[in-house]
């Protein structure tokens, strides 16, 4: 088998959706919380693996994000797994400036329903988005 | 305002996708790990919330799936998060069984990418499938 096969065969062996994306989910690898969650392409997985920071697609803006880019909060990857359905990505990351969400909390994922019935913002804005986008 | 219009109200804040669905992680409340990915539709959500376990929606199967009706591993909800864009659900769950995948792993992530090219199933099979779906 010559190189350029075995490079990629990983990449095959992904379930792609039929736009071409895999949904991927970015987890604290030291505490374990999820902090956001967004879709790749296939050239955002594989340039995630290459240079060892998350890159995804954007769906919004159409096009490669590596994450961070503005605002520099970077996303170190430690481990990739995929689901058993071969169609979901799991990336565990360091984070860097503890910062995921563009609102300046540390995760996406800072609203809890409360009692059933009401979305509440429960984590703090570590820091103003105006000062991370300059 | 009736009681009507508040009891859906917290339903009309998720933005569903153009199939009428939204992404969900399932993630074990006290070890944060992930479980397992899956969809839900409007009803899905609601009837999560009202009976304190995870019921998706299958895309394969189009239809409600109250997880854990076969295998009996059913999902106590112990919290529900929402995204930034409102377009992401996260459950905290207590996993029945400690078993998520349907190949009786504790979670459908184990997969994990070796040296960036090779796939491998780095965790172990807890119970044999034919035992779980008899």
């Amino acid at each position: 088998m010559n190189a350029a096969v075995t490079e990629t065969r990983w990449l095959n062996e992904v379930t792609w959706d039929d736009q071409g994306l895999v949904p991927v989910i970015a987890q604290d690898a030291a505490t374990g919380d999820v902090l956001m969650f967004a879709w790749m392409n296939r050239d955002a997985l594989a340039r995630t693996v290459e240079t060892g920071e998350a890159v995804y697609w954007s769906r919004s803006r159409r096009k490669i994000w590596h994450k961070g880019e503005e605002s520099g909060h970077v996303q170190r990857v430690r481990e990739i797994r995929l689901d058993c359905d071969g169609d979901v990505v799991l990336l565990k990351i360091e984070q860097e400036g503890g910062i995921a969400c563009h609102t300046g909390r540390r995760s996406c994922f800072f609203t809890r329903l409360h009692d059933g019935s009401q979305w509440q913002a429960v984590d703090p804005v570590l820091k103003d988005p105006k000062d991370i986008y300059k």
